[in-house]
């Protein structure tokens, strides 16, 4: 390990914006959370109820809230987002390591692809005809670009990713390792008794700013492109099913399934292991919770939920019998009603 | 992207069968929908609720069931499953893209194993002893094939897929980056407090025809082999745990999981996210619905759901609340029951 | 194949221990099941509902419990755990294959990194500056092992696996194929209207005597590590997000996800596509079903379940509908218990 370098609290600011209380001398080289943070780390505080390990933290400064301005006597800085001003804080104590330019001497490039001089292309790499890779862009060890795909400028696809024929990455993304990038659509058609395959020619388009999980899945369009736009976040072990499109700046976390052909709004957030039927629409700025399948359209924004809730497994036995047997249960109250209106008629 | 071949509408028609209806001479190079289509497109009509978008395509022919065949005054071929049609041109006007046989210099081949003449192995596959690699297979780069293993004649595995030793892959099958063949099944027994690894000696065998998604796995045995019968079709990110039998021509969409040694019929259709439980039996022709659990064994063909209904986050709180109640709730409405015809005859 | 090497069943018996009853000569070289053992083959019962099967089998010994020393004549060794001496005859007679040690001439291992000489590295393997190979480790072909990342004496990697930079990955581990180990968590915070990424500056730790099955991916940590305890065992298609941490020996079956900073116990038992959520904490000795999801903590060892049961689908359709009543059925019992109650009292 080398030697961190370090910065003083006064230049951070200056170069990230923000108000400092306190002393503009302490060097920070590194962001730390509240338990874990030595000296010459920055921590930060986004929720109230973290503020008795803010009083018992050892970092040499913090990020606050302008709520909780006066939360500590450490050096600090006040920020409307402390969240967004950490993330920012990181990026800057940890640029992203240099990689050295160039076409590593294993990997194997064919003559008619586009490599940018900035670009590099690593060990084992495999880059198909008429590829294109941009400036700056970085290809990880193991990785193939099929033909005519293009990978743009300052994208990053780390080790062992493979980008399918004539699909196309924006810039600045980054593809962790494991994710495939326009394999083949799921259709077939059933003809006399079995599965005929239908070939997929449409493409997956990534737009920019696009960060893909390791072992995420995107199909290629059956006939249009499956489409991904600018600024889209997705997390590991997702499967994107062929044409579907998903709208600017919407996260989705890890394990959930989107079926064909649906179409997701823009700054929406799908939980874990959400799963949406295929040929349905959401809205922009739906939230659908952890483990929730979706299976009808989302018109309005909102929170959607539908997991079914755990309990005991002799609990979960007892009551799950009845879930086969609600119809009845509201057939008999409906029936205790109208019996119950009779009885008290002929009462009074 | 050099200009695409086209074909007279007749000789399509003389080559795949069906009515043609108007000028055989209009020449076709391309499939597409009925939105998108040019005049050099053929699209297809499958269900009535699409003929308004029929009256607006530009396309140059549709294929059209029988009860259609006067929707439209384009030229158009009638076909008794337009959709299987389609699927038949799309295949004849996009025939896979030739790739040249041999072995790529950076391929690292074991001497003892087979590879014929017309195979291909990508650049950077490493195949190991005694494997065979039949005519007119391809092997993608970045494939590795382990000791012993056999790919078909005419199969393909795309870039990065693993194969591991013993494993067989029959003929015209077709494999998914990132997928993995005959890894080592989840076989662990509990011996004084730690996990003892149970060795996985059985095989996975894939039949003919068989098209495995991106990143889906699949186990061998533990003692015997996991079988995947002739014309099955897997889409992405499915895990196929040691000792499952799928039976022939079964479709099973993505994120499907299926626990160990069950065993799931011919003719099946798993929906995306369905769970199997291990140990169960399928009967043939079972569909089971997306995202649904199955936890026994079925007998009759038919179609089975289990999925929790979504709702707005609030009203999900309330009602699930009662979920962990049912059983409470379905004991008072029988008292409620006893009372009232208590009640009842206490009244007449 | 080559001629399986075979054992008498007394000298078995040495080596593993157990009661022999009958005779000791008999040879064998494999295990299998009770219905395809064959007479060179050790079979075993672990049910007594597979007693029947015991009668027909067709093997040369066979393992069974106390209770059952007389069920068979077979030749036979007795033991108090009948599964656990399986696994042990098995391991005995299955033997990982050997690997020549040394380093394959098409991978590409950077001169900083240390590579012990009893271990081997597979072709088109690729190994970053100061990585560490310990002492009959194992790195599959197609295999990437980031910067100063370690792997430990006697692990095995398959082909195709992915370790990140500064991730250890301990001793005598198995990973299967496509696995991804320190991928970047999940990690970001929304800024001004866009997502801003938060480096992934923690590790990704894994113990000694862990397997992680084929396509698991296991984040590293945002700032301190993610952690998997010794003895834990992984099964496919696993997603452990960042900070998680996972206790010793514990087991995990395929397609669970696991989200950001939950802390799993030891010895617990997660079935397949269990989802745990984000920062909750499970006790030792959990048992979770498969499917279930777990939304909050669980202080206490047990068995949680929670799926919605499956049905013919138009019965799932009419029962489901009253899911989203629920509480509008509570309220109507409650209800006609409160009229009930006046009824009954006016009446009497």
């Amino acid at each position: 390990m080398t030697k961190r370098k370090s910065f003083r609290l006064g230049d951070i600011v200056k170069q990230l914006g923000g108000e400092l209380i306190g002393d503009a001398d302490v060097r920070i080289d590194q962001v730390a959370t509240l338990e874990s943070a030595r000296p010459t780390d920055i921590t930060f505080l986004t929720q109230p109820r973290f503020l008795p390990q803010l009083g018992q933290t050892q970092a040499g400064a913090v990020i606050l809230g302008p709520e909780a301005r006066d939360a500590s006597s450490l050096p600090r800085i006040i920020s409307a987002n402390p969240y967004a001003y950490f993330a920012r804080v990181s990026a800057f104590l940890n640029p992203p390591a240099a990689i050295e330019p160039g076409i590593h001497e294993s990997a194997v490039v064919d003559k008619s692809a586009r490599i940018a001089g900035s670009a590099s292309i690593g060990a084992c790499a495999v880059i198909g005809k008429h590829a294109q890779v941009a400036d700056h862009a970085i290809i990880g060890p193991g990785c193939f670009i099929g033909e005519a795909a293009s990978i743009g400028a300052g994208s990053r696809l780390h080790a062992n990713v493979t980008v399918y024929h004539d699909c196309r990455i924006g810039a600045r993304c980054i593809v962790h390792s494991g994710a495939v990038i326009g394999s083949d659509g799921f259709g077939i058609a059933k003809d006399d008794g079995v599965w005929r395959k239908i070939p997929q020619i449409g493409r997956a388009l990534i737009g920019d700013d696009v960060e893909i999980g390791a072992n995420t899945t995107i199909d290629r369009g059956a006939l249009d492109d499956t489409v991904i736009e600018d600024g889209v976040k997705l997390d590991n072990q997702i499967q994107i099913a062929h044409n579907v499109r998903i709208g600017a700046c919407t996260a989705i976390a890890g394990c959930v399934g989107i079926a064909g052909s649906a179409r997701i709004g823009r700054h929406c957030m799908l939980g874990g292991a959400a799963m949406i039927l295929g040929h349905i629409t959401i809205a922009d700025h739906v939230t659908v919770s952890a483990g929730t399948f979706i299976m009808k359209s989302i018109d309005e924004p909102g929170t959607y939920t539908g997991v079914y809730p755990f309990s005991s497994h002799p609990r979960w036995l007892k009551n799950a019998a009845h879930l086969r047997q609600l119809d009845d249960l509201a057939k008999r109250i409906h029936e205790l009603e109208r019996r119950l209106v009779q009885t008290e008629r002929n009462h009074s």
